[in-house]
């Protein structure tokens, strides 16, 4: 018989007769086969929690079917410039959470929010005072800002990434003749004080991509697909904590319903308007819109210290014991 | 300003300034203008459950990442002849769990278990005694069956899909030269004694496909892709649950240690030897292999009963109270 040849199985853990009650503790004895103690304990947790869901919800067939049928076309959506699996981890609440737990912050410092996928890595290193936006039709924003560590020492030499989209709620990626130039992004690095500034346009509300399966996800949910008016803004500076942020700008709408769950209060800023003084500093008209914020850093060893002090504190919390916290992040002791 | 608008916020639940602690509560918060009370159940879970998985392990951005980039190739790996989302529902038992709820069974009746990704709607209907296999390396078998109900009466007219891998482990489907006729594969049909039979070849081990993503994920986890030799059966009859499952053959490697957690020890049968009568009465060698199995169907009502009380028996076991039973699925009562 020309069967082919697997491994032998020797020293594979036997599995039981299955049943509704018994597979989870079947598929963690199959997975103890493996040697990453923290991939190990992310696969319990991960196949304790799909089974607990499908226990408690019943899950029939043509639901469980439904799931896979969504997945694939969010899967199938994906291309360079769209990342479907991301934008479903934004609207269900995920890509928040995990940010707020790998990037604690003091409370003095500066909140994180989602990086959302419109990021781009070829933005123009552009000089104080530059305009970021080409768009005629936008209305004109300057931006000034500091930044500086939580003992109030300036940041000089932070590589800023700033990002938003056009009057129409569109970023340049979203175009398909988006052209060499990007635009509405640039990158700007803070000077000696800690201070960068530039000049683009106010932010407006606009629709996550809606036309895939999250988009229909939304519809079906009843909820909106609309982000409130803000500006992305993600600081590089060795030694610091990486931060990905944005800031929303006070009054716009969905500001207290964002389809992303990326507005934190301490990230909402009112827009003054520019009083003749700082309109000829800053060479604008007067009354231009102003936004105004002070950035604060948390140095890498401070953050470092800090996620490990959480994880314990959460793992107490939770009642999780017998764990270790490696680099971080939980992880069973060994027997 | 050129600004897009979207729908007013008049009716929007609002959410809170969102931290690792209430995110979920939030989510809940927005999702609760869904108008199916079972997906809004459905979505309730899930999201409680994903959160859970991630403070528990304290999710990384970087293994966040990973998770994304790794659905999007399981996505991305899918095909028509080849859905990887249902191979890694297989590999982490969900596939399993799922249609143990969805299709009870009394104590006396046939047990169901995976379909697996390899069953077609092209196979030939044949008659009885008909081989559905064409591989001439085959060990030969003569598979003998009957259906009947639990209080034993022969189910005749029942529509059987069979399908089984030649000797080399391999479904035709997974041949790219696989031909217009299927191989591998009959639909049978039960005559007035529910008996339906057919000659074949002996199953053997066969590796999932592991050439993907889910391949990758197995071998990080230290797993074996194997799965023990088995032939699936499908049976179709009005008024009886349809019935998805497999017989796996006794003393097989991989009993134990299915890669898909398909296996149920009332399904695995021992082969026996045709002897001369039973070779002469069905016109094969002396000695042939036999695969005998008597299979017991449920029919709709009883499943139907029986859901409806295994989900309520669930809800009180899990202590979830304040829940209704609509159509054998849990949905919260209304306040």
């Amino acid at each position: 018989m020309a069967s082919a040849v697997g491994p032998g199985t020797a020293h594979v853990p036997e599995l039981k007769n299955l049943t509704i009650e018994n597979i989870t503790e079947n598929v963690h004895r199959i997975n103890s086969q493996c040697s990453d103690p923290r991939l190990k304990y992310v696969m319990e947790r991960l196949v304790s929690h799909l089974h607990d869901f499908a226990r408690e919800t019943r899950l029939s067939f043509d639901e469980w079917m439904a799931g896979i049928q969504f997945l694939t076309q969010v899967g199938q959506t994906c291309t360079q410039v769209r990342q479907e699996f991301i934008l479903l981890s934004d609207i269900v609440g995920l890509s928040l959470l995990v940010d707020s737990i790998d990037h604690p912050k003091p409370p003095s410092s500066t909140k994180g929010t989602v990086l959302g996928p419109f990021h781009t890595h070829d933005a123009s290193t552009l000089a104080p005072g530059s305009s970021i936006s080409a768009d005629p039709a936008g209305t004109p924003l300057l931006v000034l800002c500091t930044v500086k560590t939580i003992s109030g020492d300036p940041v000089s030499g932070a590589k800023i990434d700033v990002w938003e989209t056009d009057s129409h709620g569109k970023y340049d990626v979203q175009y398909d003749d988006r052209g060499d130039i990007p635009d509405g992004r640039a990158v700007i690095v803070s000077d000696d004080q800690g201070v960068f500034w530039f000049t683009a346009i106010v932010p407006v509300p606009y629709p996550i991509p809606n036309d895939g399966p999250v988009g229909n996800l939304l519809a079906k949910l009843g909820r909106h697909c609309w982000r409130p008016s803000h500006m992305h803004f993600m600081f590089e500076k060795e030694g610091f904590d990486h931060l990905v942020t944005a800031l929303y700008i006070r009054g716009s709408d969905y500001e207290t319903s964002d389809a992303v769950f990326g507005v934190k209060d301490s990230l909402i800023v009112a827009l003054e308007d520019a009083d003749a003084a700082l309109a000829k500093q800053y060479n604008v008209k007067q009354g231009t819109k102003v936004l105004k914020y002070d950035f604060v850093l948390v140095t890498d060893e401070e953050t470092k210290q800090l996620r490990h002090d959480e994880a314990v504190k959460a793992m107490e919390g939770l009642g999780r014991h017998g764990m270790m916290i490696v680099n971080g992040l939980p992880v069973p002791e060994v027997d």
